[in-house]
């Protein structure tokens, strides 16, 4: 089994790392595009015979404490496999 | 209209990052936790008006030549919205 964590800046948190691609790929001949905001990505491996139901508990806790910061951030877990 | 990027390091790349992240969880009482591995997201939003079929084109081509490193990385752009 394995679970996806998605890191992002808050929507109201000011992202320049994205401002900057953004503008960077307007610069390369990319007009259409609006805007970007970047994020992290982290894939975890779970082990063999870890509960669908415990994993889900146990992982929003582990992105909400160590894989985030939940002052600027926001998460979303997905379960996969 | 949104494009999400994915991108990780290929599965043949070392991920020291994403080990140390693992073996730290382990310590923090998740032994649950087989393997992590790390990678970047992105949420561009793409200008009224652009078609699908051309943003599709042009995203592949700004993740490859942008936004990873095709040596070591690899990536997954999903159209949304």
């Amino acid at each position: 089994m394995k679970a996806l964590v998605y890191v992002t800046l808050k929507k109201t948190v000011l992202d320049p790392q994205g401002a900057t691609i953004a503008r960077a790929l307007n610069g390369m001949g990319h007009p259409e595009i609006a805007a970007v905001r970047q994020g992290k990505y982290f894939e975890i491996e779970l082990a063999d015979g870890t509960s669908r139901a415990g994993a889900a508990a146990n992982l929003d806790r582990i992105a909400a404490d160590v894989l985030s910061n939940p002052v600027i951030e926001e998460y979303r877990v997905e379960i996969v496999d």
